[in-house]
């Protein structure tokens, strides 16, 4: 959970691994600790290696690291350096020679060297010559130049095959077994073979290489480590918006208006109170919203009779991220929960309950029991907490560990059935949390409704329009629609292929 | 979580991707957003090309979907289309040609049709003598022919090497990059060879090949995307039933009882108080229902004297879902946390305590501190909390990507010895909270007992039976038997062999 | 979650599966039912195989539950035994021949028998000469002989090229589908090519392999699965240290303290009240002692000017812990809240607040409300709240599948930023807690503060220092010398290094 906060402070222009270095000598220590950790491991295979050499250009702490794995996974390594003596500080098992006579040794040649430093690689060109070159480099901006390191490294040596790759893996991580960073290793190039041979590679030390196709794709691999949760942001922007907005609604609605007519302070609702009223209502609408495309798609396809057409882009960019609005809805939900459960605890809460028992026994009289309110306030809370379990079960399934693991038509089953189950549930609960109330004037101040009644529109909306959808004339149309079927046909080879087909 | 909705209400003969089409246009747009995608990259390497082509028939969603990723890849494709006119819809890098065509540049196929139409194969017999063909089909039913889909297309083409892969994958998957759902790709075929040449493809497009033996195989994981939770189906099937049971025994001894004789209306009792009291008893039977065949499987072995016999079916079927049965047990436990900390906030349970507190104020008197109640209270929910923190550690390390960073030792210390553990603790649980209910004859109503007396029957007598399980003279009998140890050797051949090592 | 407790009470001297024999016939049934099995695929291909045969030595379980794997995968598989005649126990599909007959078909043979049986192999030298050995056996204790099995079965048939494998891995595994134990098979050799033909061999049976370098590495992973949370013994001997100590400091203050002076028996304290005060503080403190090390780590390079220097190797180990010691405070930190919820339903704490109520009531006065404590215990809570959310978001990244799915930055991100946004949280929560009782002389007994108080020194330190590590002059610094830069450079290599780079 907090393994790599060492090297979290660090900000370093290939990729932070600083710490790295404290790591290399207490390669024992840390094996007999880290179950992960192979580095007890890293010795030369003594008998005859029919594994090629693999030359590294710098002797940096990355370069370094991936050697040292290198070994482990039995390949000789050779470093190339401009101060070609060797040091404490490389793997004693590897040769350290200049880089013209390291790059002669062998095959494939390993660049861990900062972009800027590039350009004394052109004048190499010959010795280069048809050498498999392995870009590992990052930036610190995305975009940062023109075009992408992997792509500068092949105009400067153009007589040489490059690959991208390992840019995406810290050395930290080669280090520690991999264990708490990504496994993944994007690997991309223009010569398949070249790009076999780095594959290779990556998976003897153990990580997993995906093929991205031809360097044109390095641009995206270099930007991928410098993402912040891309798919996230729309999602969390857009909830950081309703929260602030349903925020001062509330907070006009009950702590201005008391304070203003009924002259009381309730500045400490601004605690528990008014998140505990935003954290629902932003749960219910962003699960609502998680549908809400689903629901529009169908009715487009629906209108336009075909699935053969593009969707507006805002509908297809909002698909895109419903999972990860619905993984910010659990969060808010979840505090509802915490939120909910911490109130009898509360001192004003109890100072309340307190109050009235005693005025109601200075004034002799007990209140009744009032079945209807008994069956509200039950059925309420028991319709919150079914809704909230299985958002949370929503939640787990969505672990990618988890995802894996089920086939299709499970996932399907989870996520549209359940998913619409755990809509209706919290929908019902706001909805009897609402009560009688909903007509009461005491609940409109300045006009304003009470915040949860505009959280329902859009769950309703949803809801609605799912019901309206899944009756069956509609239903079945749809379904064809979505096996291939066109009401008029514009693709003719689309329709002519249907048509062969079925004639077969 | 949700991020394959939009494909969820879809219905199709091959599998669902309909939405596919509308996805691959918008490539460049998703590719920035989705980190995971790696359409962007979807271009044809430039220079020299190692891989042999790959032919796709079909130019149906995932044919097109299927030949997108080969090319991303590195695969030159060429489909087999009975319209062989290039489209909008085929990527734009492939060859479209007549099945017979197509089929002649390539030593694999791909079938990307479905089995209604495998027929017209036939007449391309000589065509595809000694080619690999792939059949990536599913159906719509289980076992819905007689044999499966792969077997009638090697009975069509005899003189064809087929191989069943690709099924259990979907489109969408295979755009979005995967995450969602599984990547695992069951392969299987009688030729190795072919079978090595489709699995290391499957490899390539960065899914992970399961290689699952010769082709009878095909029928399994044709029925595979079809499953819906096999595993799990008795484990809910059991709960559902036993909760049924339970919720009317409550109903009658809580609701309808009070409302005969002491005409009380307690119906609202359903929403939450009756559910509080299903829950925790099933969480506790299900929980000893795990325990329970282990146990018995030791008895059995100890009477027979032998680990070299089967067991009955039952038993073996039993031992099998017990992992479900666990994770079935587990949110019935959070459902009756949930209940029980809710408590507190009932309109019910609030207007009892201060029923309470008026009536005593009233009449003067206060009712003192009784230390045995604080005790039996405190040490109840101690138990409790306890009992359900460990049960949620089971849950937790039971997710795959956790049990899988784990050893075996590991793995038996949480499940056997922590599992035992929380057992205990909610069995103790149960019984304090019955306390000194036990005899009160308040507590029985119509003879009937209280529901969680009932609930406490199972697990004493796991407890019990393991408790003398672990007695040193039995233990050390059993851990002999489980060491290849036999009373009464059958099986000379085993027994031999055993002497024959000690003899060594 | 529960699905190998069968396999718990197994204790086998090669590894547990002594269940594994009442599996292998049922094969049929469990497929149906376990989705992961591929049993029912256990057939051999029928065309012309290219895969060479595999030779097991040894008919013992695991030998046949692999040779039953391999069967499956497209292997011919003979067995080598003593008693060279079939068994019922057999794969039918696998020849059993003698020990010498069995090696000479096969370029590797699998020995599947325990170390205490190797020297019967020497016998067969001549026959093993040049083949492929795959040692995988374990022991019962780490490091029970003074050479690893592997090295031993080298030294006994040198001619022979071992390889360590499988060792990890558990008939159970390979029969149920390798779901809930681990998938990594690690493997080790000094022969490259014999390892890797043993790679490929895993991998085709669809587990993962990893290379961990030359056979010296088999003693590490003989003793992997010997290993009991080797990672977690520190943090929590530590915990369980702390938890001791605070536990008794409480029982003095909070129960033997009244019983003295007060003559009051809070005996009951020990259920729920003492565990709720120890659990936050546990949590606080090690959370804290996650962040410590980060810091001194930081001081110390600041100190020396160099990041190329060793750290003190108690510093090193803690900083190798600092991710088990968060997932020890999360517990915690889950009970505390629990613990905390549960409150207003204690026997103990219903009957205090009916007792005021009802006293005041008697009293006929009524405490007017107190905007302070209003803020107070509602902005305690909602601190307490969100720092506890935070903590198990941290929890969460932390699960293997999660954080392999999150780039470098953004695990850094969550670890470090959401980190410390955490500990100031919990440290705020215990403050206001604390609220104005730190000084009124009555939280003091026999001089001794409320144990809260001390629980905050720890993370008071780490955050002021913290806050100075961060102030510009310093952090500028920091980053300089954790990108390489050194005061006074010691290693004129490296120094040479950085100017060269820059010099080009």
């Amino acid at each position: 959970m907090f393994s790599l906060i060492a090297a979290i402070t660090v900000t370093d222009s290939i990729r932070p691994f600083s710490l790295f270095q404290l790591y290399t000598h207490r390669v024992a220590v840390r094996a007999k600790m880290n179950k992960n950790s192979s580095n007890i491991m890293a010795l030369v295979p003594k008998t005859s290696n029919k594994r090629e050499t693999v030359c590294i250009f710098g002797t940096g702490d990355f370069g370094r690291a991936l050697g040292h794995k290198l070994i482990q996974s039995g390949y000789p390594v050779v470093f190339g350096s401009r101060s070609p003596w060797p040091s404490s500080l490389i793997p004693k098992d590897a040769e350290v020679l200049s880089h013209a006579e390291a790059a002669q040794k062998a095959a494939i040649i390993i660049i861990a060297i900062q972009r800027q430093h590039y350009d004394f690689l052109a004048s190499l060109e010959e010795t280069l010559h048809g050498k498999v070159l392995v870009d590992i480099s990052n930036n610190l901006k995305i975009n940062q130049y023109p075009e992408s390191n992997a792509k500068y490294l092949a105009q400067l040596v153009p007589s040489a095959r490059v690959v991208k790759a390992f840019n995406t893996v810290s050395a930290w991580a080669l280090q520690s077994g991999t264990l708490d960073a990504s496994r993944q290793v994007f690997v991309c190039g223009d010569d398949t073979e070249a790009k076999q041979m780095v594959i290779d590679i990556v998976r003897a030390v153990g990580l997993t290489p995906l093929d991205q196709g031809s360097l044109l794709a390095a641009r995206e691999i270099e930007n991928y480590p410098l993402q912040l949760f891309p798919m996230w942001k729309i999602p969390i922007f857009l909830s950081l918006g309703l929260t602030a907005f349903f925020f001062f609604y509330c907070l006009v609605r009950d702590v201005i208006y008391p304070c203003v007519y009924e002259n009381k302070d309730y500045s400490f609702f601004l605690a528990i109170s008014i998140p505990n009223r935003i954290s629902p209502i932003m749960a219910l609408v962003l699960l609502a919203l998680v549908y809400l495309p689903g629901v529009l798609a169908a009715i487009i396809q629906l209108y336009r009779g075909t699935k053969y057409s593009r969707f507006p882009d805002w509908l297809d960019k909002w698909m895109l991220c419903r999972k990860q609005l619905g993984l910010v809805a659990l969060p808010f939900a979840s505090l509802h929960v915490i939120y909910t459960l911490v109130m009898p605890i509360r001192y004003y809460v109890r100072w309340r309950i307190e109050d009235r028992t005693i005025s109601q026994a200075l004034n002799n009289k007990t209140a009744p029991f009032d079945n209807t309110n008994g069956w509200l306030s039950d059925s309420y809370l028991a319709l919150g907490i079914l809704g909230f379990f299985l958002f949370v079960l929503l939640g787990i399934t969505s672990l990618p560990s988890v995802s894996n693991n089920v086939n299709w038509r499970e996932f399907r089953f989870v996520q549209s059935k359940l998913g619409y189950l755990t809509l209706i549930l919290c929908t019902a609960h706001t909805l009897v949390y609402g009560g009688n109330r909903f007509l009461s004037p005491s609940s409109y101040r300045w006009y304003l409704p009470n915040a949860y009644m505009l959280s329902l529109i859009i769950p309703c909306i949803v809801l609605v329009v799912k019901f309206v959808l899944i009756l069956p004339c509609l239903d079945k149309q749809l379904t064809r629609i979505r096996q291939g079927w066109e009401r008029n046909p514009q693709y003719s080879e689309q329709s002519n292929y249907i048509i062969n087909k079925s004639a077969v």
